[in-house]
């Protein structure tokens, strides 16, 4: 059918790859880049190229950045003894931005998943505690996602940190279960955060 | 928001040019991007900047190629004396898909819209009459979208070309009305193909 122009057929190929594309949207995204002015189109491949090199995980909560530290931990104004456990760079963003929360953030990148054979030394536990150990917090916010796997999660590291005489606590169930960080309202999140429970 | 990570901010924009991506569908894309590997990440980029610089109009029919005529035009068993006028590059591969029309095409680049004041000069028509003055087709199936935009160009079309002796048809109402060739299955737009009808 379309593999008669190649070059737009491969193209496609690469917009199949992202997630959450199927092979129609991804020929109509082919279709609508090479429908862009030339200008663009060179944009559109060097911010592709940019942001994979100078986009990385920050060395110290795993929070993607393009500069040496993420903006959060780059920022001392934020209070490093409450410490935002996340899933993924996604969660950071949906907490920022409803500007409630003053503390400091640790991807996991993941969740224990006994299932699917993530044990907690698949994750970023072992940094978290590190850092903890290290800069001494006295508060962990677990927000993972209120999934199963996310509260196993939850459950876990309240069970390690508690006995080290941190205070954990989980999000209020404000946002709805069963669903992920990212497509909570802001409003929904702001409660969230504010009613925040012991674990 | 998300405007720290200046890079990933800077790649969202790009996909958000796109038509039909919205603001966090291009953050969605954005982020998959640069869970690419590095090599997928640079293939991407260069397959975006090639298919720009090889893809182009076919000279004959206006059909996208990356070779110099486009795959049907290139072809030599088709039969030149049909000619299926579409509205574009879209419904060319639509109809390839069914593999039942045998002739060639003619890509208007658009419909005769008076009132977004896209007269017949907007479009390829010229290029359709020369076209029929040069290599004499027979039959002019006009296959435009079922839309009021598409009728008009099909009755336009028509009245021109009657005159000088062409049969003209017009795809058979298999097509639902008030969509677009793009969506209809294959099924639908091979009958619609078989029942053309005088216009």
């Amino acid at each position: 059918m379309t593999e008669y122009i190649e070059a737009l057929q491969h193209l496609a190929e690469q917009f199949g790859k992202l997630q959450g594309v199927g092979r129609k949207t991804a020929m109509r995204m082919a279709f609508s880049t090479i429908e862009l002015d030339a200008d663009s189109v060179q944009e559109f491949a060097n911010a592709i190229i940019e942001a994979k090199q100078r986009i990385h995980e920050c060395p110290i909560c795993g929070n993607l950045t393009d500069r040496e530290l993420c903006s959060v931990c780059e920022d001392e104004s934020r209070d490093r003894s409450v410490i935002c456990v996340v899933e993924d760079v996604k969660a950071v963003m949906s907490i920022e931005k409803v500007r409630e929360f003053k503390g400091v953030y640790h991807v996991l990148g993941g969740v224990i998943s006994p299932i699917n054979g993530i044990t907690p030394d698949k994750i970023r536990f072992a940094e978290l505690l590190a850092r903890i150990n290290r800069d001494g917090a006295e508060e962990v916010i677990v927000a993972t996602n209120p999934t199963p796997d996310g509260e196993v999660t939850a459950m876990y590291i309240s069970k390690y940190l508690k006995p080290l005489g941190i205070k954990v606590t989980r999000l209020a169930y404000g946002i709805p279960v069963g669903s992920e960080l990212e497509y909570a309202d802001e409003v929904t999140l702001g409660r969230a955060i504010e009613g925040r429970q012991d674990v």
